[in-house]
């Protein structure tokens, strides 16, 4: 019997971990029957090369398996490491190598684009060398930026993240009788699907966020203060909503206008404080009190806002890879399928790695108001089943109750 | 039968109408045999001097006045108005009169320091010109900094917030094997209180945060680089945790050696930016991924973060002042006693007025370590019962259901 071998990779998400507890319940339910060992790749793959990996068996417990579940961040460590583009670079053949010691016999990555790039390159090297080894990719990501997937695990519960946090900072905003500008700035640096979520925040017509700004379309500034001028003949407190990767029709990032840019370790442009350009931009040209608010990593790791639906989801993608690849498939990366609007029924497929890996998913013009700054009706109506339902996790000390990594303890 | 008058002032907390429910619902008990009505003044006082009020009779249905306990933000509208320290100034007899053509017998002001100086003035007024009029406050703050009360309501919520929060930041950052400095900014511009908690984030021994950097204590650059890289010996992710006010030997705000310092519309220095300022000196001295997270205004509009044991103690102060004054009670606070520490058991009293007002208090020198880089053990047993316990809030449409004075729809 062939062993599983399962990793994590790319930035958390609230429900990542959702997915590994699906791939190893179902490992574990078809052990000594079709499943050998089920192994965790500690730090992806980029871990498993330098020999760190775990047997899940004596990981766990079923008390803390249930834990895992409900625990955010990548258990097993996460990396952001890309296999090489040459197919004849040893690190494949090592890497076949360590499977074969390890009786390897189905692989699965839990990522985003970049992790099914991994997914694409492992099921390519095995074909081309005959090698039996199935590799099926688990999707994950807060930003819902993969293709060929009606939505991605993990989104559902940042997008109820940000509708209930940005309700709240409306809620907060509107206390005062003085007018005030709140910005809002959201994680998205090409796609705007979270900071569309926003939208889900308003409970009645002309409720805040009053504008809603996706990096899909240009940002233009002298639009915007006008915009805000006419929201303020209706109402006293507006929040607006905008995508950390809003630019102009040049391109040009509005955080590059302010001064504190850098670039991360991975030389992408570090975006942070375009709420912040906002703000200062808002103060000098309107005069009224104005603050920003950047929702930052906490959109990614709030268990308290784990969406139900979401959760489900993901245990359900993580065990429809195993059975996938047991039933002989690879290449693939588990998909969602909308079967059904109302009620909201979805069903997991597959479809192939390659067509989706290094690409991104934006949202449809369509999707976007002609006024460029808010969502449509369809928008919401896409996003709203996928934030449905809360659960409980047990409580500790006043705290959610999580599990952790010997080594990290 | 005289009426009661309820008011809110200065900041919201997640649980300040926790306390207004605490009035109405004891007002609502005692009705028709010790109490008329009950009148919430819209926007605090100086909403309720331009004749802005309400009969919460004809406000709630008992549903929605469930749903009030649990709804963040201030219900009834804040303000931020002094009352003129003259007290021959014309408003009061304005204000007196007001009060007696609507027959109030009871007035209640939720808030913090500055709305205790309006109880000691109305409640001087009264005794000044023998008027009946019974004034009680009814304590509210995050920054826990009321002097002559264990703790304020609101504070727990806050705390558990932070705790809870910084924790889950910190999770996020263990993931990769990069050596990585987070830097999390707390509400708290003098008193530490709230910092302090994030202290309880912690899960095990050198767990994160593992530095807490208060404003009762100067900040050394210097020896914050020094303890960071010792930290780096034994940790490769640190979460550091600062209090917005933190600031230097001479008393200059961290963050004003940054660039984007304002002045708020109340002439307060505008404090943000020291953990921006922070992630820069790192990047640039210790050269390594370094990233800052301002916490914000979620800290005090964080439903799904509730203290069971601060939502109930809320409910208690509000219901306790009506008792009071009932009982012939007039300008006092409402005040907590903790009368056991395990089991925690708190109970209300009341304090002078007077005595409290316009004073701080902030973090005793014994409850932070000799390093002035964290709190002690004794601080964490201080806060820890505070954040005891969740709450379950009804959902809607995937979100907390809230309710929503009709006007601001």
């Amino acid at each position: 019997m062939k062993n599983i071998l399962v990793g994590q990779s790319g930035g958390p998400t609230a429900v990542i971990n959702g997915s590994l507890y699906g791939v190893i319940t179902e490992g574990f339910r078809l052990r000594d029957e079709k499943i050998g060992h089920v192994y965790g790749m500690i730090n992806g793959i980029e871990g498993f090369l330098k020999g760190n990996f775990r047997d899940m068996d004596e990981e766990f417990t079923p008390e803390t398996l249930e834990l895992l579940k409900t625990t955010p961040g990548a258990y097993l460590g996460s990396c952001r490491y890309k296999l090489p583009e040459d197919m004849h670079d040893e690190v494949y053949a090592h890497l076949f190598e360590s499977f074969d010691q390890l009786n390897i016999g189905y692989f699965f990555y839990i990522g985003g684009n970049d992790s099914m790039d991994t997914v694409s390159k492992l099921s390519r090297y095995a074909k081309m060398h005959d090698h039996p080894l199935r590799v099926i990719g688990v999707p994950k990501t807060i930003d819902n930026d993969l293709t060929l997937t009606d939505h991605t695990p993990g989104f559902g519960s940042a997008a109820k993240y940000v509708a209930c946090t940005v309700r709240e900072i409306a809620i907060d905003a509107s206390i005062y009788n003085t007018k005030s500008v709140t910005i809002v700035e959201i994680m998205g640096r090409n796609a705007g699907w979270l900071t569309g979520a926003s939208a889900l925040a308003r409970q009645f017509h002309s409720d805040n966020p009053v504008l809603i700004y996706l990096p899909e379309v240009n940002f233009n500034e002298e639009e915007f203060l006008k915009h805000l001028e006419k929201a303020f003949e209706k109402k006293r407190n507006l929040v607006v909503c905008v995508s950390e990767g809003i630019h102009d029709a040049h391109g040009k990032f509005l955080c590059e206008y302010g001064s504190d840019v850098g670039t991360d370790t991975f030389g992408h442009k570090m975006l942070a404080g375009c709420g912040k350009y906002l703000e200062n931009l808002v103060r000098a040209r309107l005069g009224v009190k104005v603050r920003s608010v950047e929702l930052n990593v906490t959109q990614r790791a709030c268990a308290a806002q784990i969406s139900r639906t979401d959760l489900l989801e993901a245990v359900e993608a993580g065990s429809y890879a195993v059975i996938s690849a047991l039933n002989g498939h690879t290449g693939q990366m588990v998909s969602f399928r909308r079967i059904s609007e109302t009620p909201y029924k979805m069903i997991c497929t597959l479809k192939n790695v390659n067509d989706i890996c290094n690409k991104e998913k934006t949202v449809p013009a369509q999707w976007i108001s002609c006024s460029h700054a808010d969502v449509t009706q369809e928008f919401v109506n896409y996003v709203r089943p996928l934030i449905a339902g809360s659960i409980r996790i047990p409580e500790e000390n006043g705290l959610s109750k999580f599990i952790y990594r010997k080594e990290l303890q």
